[in-house]
C-alpha cells in the first residue's frame, strides 16, 4: 500500500485507528474454545465488527508464535482475512544481519502478504535496508517506545546532547523515505511526540500506548499530526478485550467506534 | 543447561564450537530436494556428522520462518533432534514490551525446548527481563555485532565517551548474571573483544563472524577467553556449505573438526 492510498483510507473512514490483534488463548471468551481454531475465530469476529472504523490491523506476532507451527497457520489465515484496503502491520520487531533480514522480509512480505513490519534498529543500517527493498512495503522502525525500559538506552544523550532515539530518526531517514518508512513513537511520552515530529515531519508514526498503557489520544494528535495525518494510533486490549462474554465482538465494535468518533473530531481540528 | 554443564561439555569435547544452522533451500545439495522435508534432512545429517565437535547449535530462525508454518514444524523437529547435552540457541533477535517478550520466551523455551535465545536490547530492561525468568534458560543479548551497521548506533559515545554497547553491557549486568546472560560479540572487531571482556569478565560470549565474515579465531581466543572459556564461537556457512554435493555432511564434519582442533590448541594455551 502506498502513502497516498493510506491517507485516502484515513480520509474516507475519518479515522486513524489501528486495531492491535493480541489474541491470548487465556483471555478470549471461553465459548470460542470449542471452535476448531479459537484464535482464528476470535480475530475473524473482531475484524468483521471493527473494519468500518479501522484503517490498520496489527497482529502481534508473539501471540501466534507462542502456539508454534499451528499459530503460524492461524496468522497466515488472519492476514488473508483482512480486507485488501486496510493496512496490515506484522508487529514482529525483527532485525538481523543483511541476508537474514532479507529472509524475515520474505517471510512477512512474500510468504505472507503484510504491508509492513516493525523493525528494531540496534544492528544499524544494513539490518534495516533489506526490508526497504520491497515495492509498496514498509518498515516501521522502533524510535521511542512506550515502555518504561525505553529510558534505558533510547533517551541516552550523546556527546552533543542528542538522545539515541533522535540519532535513530536522523540516520534512518537516509535509508528510507516517508513512502516506505514509519516510526514507532509511544503515546505515553506526550511531550516527546512533538520532538519526534520536528525531526521527522513527513513520516507516519505508529503510536502504541493509548488506552491500557495510559497515553492520551488528544495529546498525540496535538503534537503528532501532520498534513497527511501522519498517525496510526493503536489500541489492542481496550478494544479486543472490551468484553469476555459472547458479545465480545459487538463490545469491540463499540470501543473502536468511540475512538473513531474522537479521531474524527481531531482530524477536523488539526488536519 | 547450567553454566557449569556447558563448561564441562567444552572440556570434554575440547571445543567451543557453535554450528550455525542457516538452511537455505537454494543452497542445500539438490539431491535433498526429493526428500519429504529437505531442510530437515539437511540439518539432520549436518548434526549427525558434527555433534562430536560442537558444544552448541544455533538455528537461525529467519531461515525457518521464511517457509511459514511448515518451517516452524521443521524447526521444532530440528530442535528435538539435537542431543540433550548440546547447548541450543534460537537465533531470533526478539525483544518487545514485557507481556509480549514473555510470550516469545514461551515460544522458544516451552513450546520448543531451546536453552537460549538471542535478544535485542533497544527497548530496555523490561523487554529483556521476561526472558530471564525461566530456570536454566539463557538470554544472549546483542552487545557488539559483526556487521558493518553495528557502527551506526552501538559505537556512539555518550556524554562521558562511553559507547552505547558498553552501556548495554553495564546496565544488563543488573538484569541477569553470568548464569543466565551471555552477549553477542562480533569477531570482526578483534581489538574490541578485549574491551568487552574487561566490562563483562565472567559472562559467556557468543561470537559470530569467524570464517565467512572474516574474523580470526586466535584473536578471539586471545582477547576473549576467561577461566571457564567464556566463548562460543559460531561458524555457519563455512561448515554447512563446505560442499554442495552428496558428501556435504562429511565435508561439514571435516570443517568442524578443523575448527575443533584449532580450538583444542587455544584452550591449552589460554585456559
Amino acid at each position: 500500500m502506498t502513502r497516498s492510498e493510506l491517507f485516502s483510507q484515513i480520509q474516507q473512514k475519518s479515522s486513524f485507528l489501528c486495531v492491535g490483534l493480541d489474541p491470548d488463548i487465556n483471555k478470549i471468551p471461553t465459548h470460542l474454545l470449542k471452535e476448531e481454531d479459537p484464535i482464528f475465530s476470535f480475530c475473524q469476529q473482531i475484524i468483521e465488527e471493527t473494519a468500518d472504523f479501522a484503517v490498520a490491523y496489527k497482529p502481534n506476532i508473539a501471540f501466534f508464535e507462542a502456539l508454534g507451527a499451528k499459530g503460524w497457520e492461524t496468522l497466515a489465515k488472519v492476514e488473508e482475512l483482512i480486507p485488501e484496503d486496510i493496512f496490515t502491520i506484522a508487529d514482529a520487531k525483527r532485525g538481523d544481519i543483511g541476508n537474514t533480514s532479507k529472509l524475515y522480509a520474505k517471510a512477512f512480505f512474500e510468504t505472507m502478504n503484510f504491508d509492513s513490519i516493525t523493525v528494531a534498529p540496534y544492528m544499524g543500517g544494513d539490518s534495516v535496508s533489506p526490508f526497504l527493498e520491497f515495492q509498496d512495503k514498509w518498515v516501521i522502525l522502533l524510535a521511542l517506545t512506550s515502555n518504561a525500559g525505553s529510558a534505558d538506552f533510547q533517551l541516552i544523550p550523546d556527546a552533543n546532547e542528542k538522545p539515541l532515539y533522535q540519532t535513530v530518526l536522523e540516520k534512518s531517514q537516509k535509508w528510507g523515505s516517508p513512502e516506505n518508512l514509519m516510526y514507532v513513537v509511544g503515546a505515553t511520552r506526550g511531550e516527546l511526540i512533538g520532538e519526534v515530529r520536528k525531526a521527522a515531519p513527513e513520516h507516519f508514526f505508529l503510536v502504541p500506548g493509548v488506552g491500557a498503557q495510559g497515553g492520551s489520544l488528544s495529546e498525540v494528535a496535538k503534537y503528532g499530526m501532520n498534513s497527511t495525518c501522519g498517525l496510526l494510533v493503536n489500541s489492542s486490549r481496550g478494544i479486543i478485550y472490551a468484553s469476555a462474554e459472547k458479545d465480545f465482538a459487538k463490545a469491540a465494535r463499540k470501543e473502536a467506534q468511540k475512538l473513531q468518533i474522537e479521531m474524527t473530531g481531531l482530524l477536523e481540528k488539526y488536519l
